[in-house]
């Protein structure tokens, strides 16, 4: 439950030992009104409240306000972040695409994409949006990196458009069904396989 | 102004030339209900005819139902097929990838990811969504076959996934503003070299 925990300007005050039912009500609450088409402009604290049953008050002592407790709530959505073992490159590559767009929740197929146009829509929400996947990039980034100074990739690679390559065919089939004839099951190493080695013929 | 004819099965009676403005104030009413918010499933053909201010009967004189008529107004914000010249296999993949999530009309931007999650919830408007890009798909994947026969491209290639790797990326840019630094000008080329050549040491 440890992505249950407030955020790092949201310090928990010690001594609550109750607040674990209340923090998982209002989490769930802010999940299912977006999941049931609120946009992040229409959610309030208000409605958080009604919806998980407790005091606004309950709410404000534990998140600063509503976009601290929006980003707890997404980051549930995710799950935890995949650790590759640092072995191989390729392996490595194959353990973070398969974890790109693969969301532990079932709510994230209805908010993720809705959530998109609005999120880009606001520099604040953009800037909130881009702190979930930051710390998923940093480690595709890392590998990467370790990849082209082990020499396994190309030492002028563009890190920034690797990752795109490797995220993009992922995200467009989990999150939109993009093909509905391309194996989910098979595509983290398809996709890995198909970047590194390229498509021309040698 | 090709994009506003009916669909096949909703052939048009002939002499009807006042018609024009009454299909765009239809087609209009359409995508601005969907960029407002409007789901699928909510818009009707009452709440389509009150917005362009027709009769409900002028716009069943036109499409036969709602899914023909959304349709008609989906495919209208991606304007034309573009079309590639048959000379060198990697200049038509930078034509056909530049157009990839590419849309003529800005409500796009708000419309399509919304639409998706929807759209896969229903069996009937998954297939109606897959006959709109179906006909792009058709040209980037003949485009790949040929550069396998002319020996451009890997023998053993996987059309489908080599189609993913060419069109993820551009979408998750163009949809979703997946990453901030990455170039957008620059991209189709940087996809299409960065997937033909591979990010592996050679």
């Amino acid at each position: 439950m440890s992505d249950l925990k407030p955020t790092a300007d949201a310090p928990r005050s010690p001594g609550r030992p109750r607040s674990t039912r209340a923090d998982e009500a209002i989490i769930e609450a802010v999940l299912d009104l977006l999941a049931e088409g609120s946009t992040i402009e229409a959610l309030s604290i208000e409605a958080v409240a009604t919806r998980a049953g407790v005091g606004k008050a309950t709410i404000y002592r534990r998140w600063p306000g509503k976009d601290a407790l929006l980003m707890d709530a997404l980051r549930r959505l995710k799950g935890v972040v995949a650790q590759p073992a640092g072995h191989s490159v390729r392996d490595d590559l194959v353990l973070l695409v398969g974890a790109v767009g693969h969301n532990v929740d079932p709510r994230a197929e209805r908010i993720m994409p809705c959530l998109v146009p609005e999120v880009n829509r606001s520099p604040d929400h953009f800037q909130l949006y881009q702190n979930i996947i930051e710390p998923r990039r940093k480690i595709m980034r890392e590998v990467l990196r370790r990849g082209v100074a082990t020499g396994e990739l190309r030492a002028d690679l563009d890190i920034e458009v690797a990752m795109a390559l490797l995220t993009g065919p992922m995200l467009i089939q989990r999150l939109m069904r993009w093909h509905p004839e391309l194996d989910d099951r098979l595509l983290p190493e398809n996709v890995v396989d198909g970047v590194l080695d390229g498509l021309r013929a040698r």
